[in-house]
């Protein structure tokens, strides 16, 4: 094991953690991340700090919270003033590579106000949220630069102006017609592209093409891939590799609709959530989920096999996780957003290929950790400083190599469901739908904008069925996380024009200065 | 009277609300300041969002808090994210023109990192904080461009390469002595400068030149005194305008000290509460504090008496404010910071020279206004919108226009003393040197980043002797003030790249480009 040379910082997309085999999952055997796990750390309690994509992933590129990067949801740009973990990596003359999705959405207004052309080294980086492209592709967002799968697609011979809506998220039922992916009731059907021509693969390609081509040059990579997110199209074998019994059964309960939080009530009459709450939609998304994330392990296997046969990883330091989970109909919900852990934990996977991680290959590790440490966990495995005055979250090393350390015993996640029916149901302003969770390993608090608090005892309810959040007993409890959400708030950083090395530096400077103020 | 043309934005450094006369000063009377407020509206409660220049002003000329804007002490830039007063005015072609302090730090590791060179107009005007300068004078601060004050002064026969320091700052004593007004012990002597070459009266011709030179081209002018400012030097006659007996008494009591908060005992050994806490040193400062005080006050006399006699005093809002004001040995205290109301109250005196403000003429308004008011008042007054999802101040017009509204309850303050040596001898480090303050019209609550909170019962202790900070009877008191304060911070304006108006037409628009999340 040699000292940590390259970084590969893998990421899907709305991938639940208990869809792991290592995480627990019954039937659903993910053999190369659970491979990677007996080699590295599992975090099992690995939370996001926003349930949806956009903020979710700013929070894993700035290492800050949405609090304070301010791309609250998927369609607010994240602000030019925000360094990202590209930006830090070009000090070092490293790029920051980027095959697949990022959700990164210019800051057009921030452009055009600095005058910053947006065609400049400078301002593509910004634009792009720091990766330089090796093939930045979103799925069914709008890129900021044409992915090459479209034409990928076409010259293996999908004819079609938009191979991705006819093809890949199109399936052919029985009777070869055609059928649109988009409406989960054919999900059940295999995708019009073969296998090695998904979006999985493709990406993978794109990675390892990367690592063929670089040499001796150190990297660090995103490897974000679009999957398992909607539209669940799987392509065959996959798509019926899995039967509605070997499925996690949907957690619901009648009661949970009963007196439920008024935001909750909206998010249930949205469609995705009318859709889920019939089993039928239920019993037919999950295999196929559960068949795209088993690709999705497959091609990693590939991938990973590919990285040992070449010694890379005996030098990558190797990072899996997810920008958040899936409803999947549990709750009575679809998709994603709001506060349960279904959404907000994620696999965390990390191998550390140095020496000084070896103490804890295999680990279970069971403390709380946050997607704001990534970026300073990449820096760190670089043996880069971290900007203490931008950067929030910690530098996971400690846990890596089983260090004693104090460690947080919360963690925090945001929502902004402004741009939502939600609101309009409710009746709400564009500046009045923020949500704040403070999560320990006991409890679950949500902190509503004008709505009243919801609190979950995942001891007594690791399902969050009962939303105590208005129960007389507790009071203490709701209080207690309230005061600690207003500790969480003091704490962010905010002043970013200087680092902390210079306000010390600068500490008594008026003095040095020959300025004595107050002297008699 | 005609609509409002122009706006004139006047603010005293460090100037207590109590000593005007229209604010119940007994023997210094203010009578020019005292006439505009029985024109206009006099705001009894008016604090500043900081208890410090550099802060206190950024909120003052961006309408948002401390905690927003991020410029939390005098050292840190503003971030060139921020938008200034001067920016949006920009949009209607109206210039923000300057005669005299911002404090404002250019932000050039913003600048540098986002390749914007500072000598062109952008640069130029985002290192200015949006001000276009007729002439910024910081006094003893580096300014961003020379002021023509050194020049005008060795015009007028001052022969020194640095003039303020010989005269402006010198007095001379009775034995032909010339002594240093940094000393506080010396500020019973003149200034070595004549009254007419003083700061005030150079600031008040500069701003009167600029009218003049204006025709009929509408203006906003922010018209920014470096004095009643430390060093308390006054030119004759002001220095020996009042005896201590004619200034108000000093307020503190000897049980202040014992049981005082942590860091108030720090603020107390730093060398400006130990000079302070000299009854001499109480002495010899306030009559001169005074006098500057008069000063000013007959050079603004001079100035609305121009404007009065070329009718601007017809189409011009004018604004009088401070940045905060002067502890001046109160509570055994120099200069300021901290949050006792002797510092965070300012005077506010707002004319309005529109038909709409003939209701409230000599109204005295003792509904809370803050510092981020400002900007939205100003904006306001020209008829433009105001950017919601950036202002975190209210417009004044309703009250200055007698309409029915529903306000605010209370007001919030902010410190960042990581710059000070009061970090020093707590053994902090810079990033735990945080507080933030309620304030409604019964308590003042303040809560400090790892230290116990402050409270003092404003209507039972109006001179804020008595901390009740740690008294068991009011724990309920400061848990309504701490939840205050947390439901402050979660409204917060993060979102900045995109405008409340886009975020409500953008609500429901995957549906309308054909993406059908969630359609069984």
């Amino acid at each position: 094991m040699a000292n940590i040379k390259n970084v590969l910082f893998i990421m899907a997309d709305q991938l639940r953690a208990d869809h792991l085999s290592c995480y627990g999952h019954p039937h659903l055997q993910t053999t190369h991340m659970d491979r990677l796990a007996s080699r590295g750390v599992l975090f099992e309690q690995a939370f996001v700090n926003s349930g949806v994509c956009g903020p979710s992933r700013m929070s894993y590129y700035t290492g800050r919270y949405p609090s304070t990067h301010g791309a609250t949801w998927n369609r607010v740009p994240l602000s030019i003033s925000e360094v990202t973990l590209g930006e830090y990596l070009k000090s070092r003359d490293l790029d920051l590579v980027l095959a697949g999705k990022t959700h990164v959405m210019p800051d057009k207004q921030g452009l055009e106000r600095l005058q910053i052309d947006g065609q400049t080294e400078l301002g593509t980086l910004l634009r792009q949220g720091g990766f330089e492209q090796i093939d930045r592709y979103d799925g069914h967002h709008e890129p900021g630069v044409e992915s090459g799968y479209p034409a990928f697609l076409r010259a293996h011979g999908y004819d079609s102006p938009d191979p991705w809506t006819d093809f890949v998220i199109a399936v052919q039922d029985e009777q070869g017609q055609v059928r649109s992916g988009w409406h989960m009731r054919n999900v059940n059907y295999p995708s019009r592209v073969k296998e090695e021509h998904s979006e999985t693969a493709y990406m993978t390609d794109c990675a390892m093409d990367y690592m063929k081509s670089a040499g001796d040059k150190p990297w660090v990579m995103h490897l974000s891939y679009v999957k398992p997110h909607w539209p669940y199209v799987a392509p065959a074998p996959y798509h019926a590799m899995y039967t509605p019994e070997q499925c996690l059964p949907v957690r619901r309960t009648a009661q949970e609709k009963e007196h439920a939080h008024p935001v909750l009530n909206a998010y249930r009459m949205q469609e995705e959530s009318v859709s889920f709450s019939d089993e039928e939609c239920v019993n037919r998304v999950r295999p196929a989920y559960q068949g795209l994330i088993k690709q999705l392990d497959d091609h990693l296997g590939r991938l990973f096999g590919y990285m040992e046969s070449t010694g890379l990883m005996d030098n990558t330091l190797v990072i899996i996780t997810a920008d958040h989970g899936d409803l999947l109909g549990d709750h009575w919900l679809g998709e994603k957003e709001l506060f349960y852990d279904v959404v907000q934990r994620v696999p965390l996977i990390i191998y550390d290929p140095s020496e000084k991680a070896n103490a804890t290959r295999g680990r279970r590790e069971s403390r709380l950790v946050e997607s704001v440490d990534i970026v300073p966990t990449i820096l760190s495995a670089l043996n880069m400083d971290i900007p203490a005055h931008r950067i929030e979250g910690r530098a996971l090393q400690p846990l890596l190599h089983g260090e004693s350390v104090q460690w947080r015993d919360c963690v925090f996640s945001e929502l902004d469901y402004s741009y939502r029916e939600a609101r309009l149901l409710l009746g709400k302003e564009t500046d009045e739908c923020r949500a704040w969770s403070v999560r320990t390993d006991r409890w679950r608090y949500v902190y509503w904008s004008a709505e009243r608090a919801q609190l979950f005892d995942l001891q007594n309810d690791p399902d969050e069925f009962h939303d105590l959040g208005e129960h007389p007993d507790y009071e203490a409890v709701r209080l207690q996380m309230k005061l600690r959400l207003l500790d969480w708030f003091a704490g962010l950083k905010r002043r970013i024009t200087v680092t902390e090395e210079e306000v010390a530096t600068q500490t008594h400077k008026y003095k040095q200065a020959g300025v004595f103020y107050g002297q008699w």
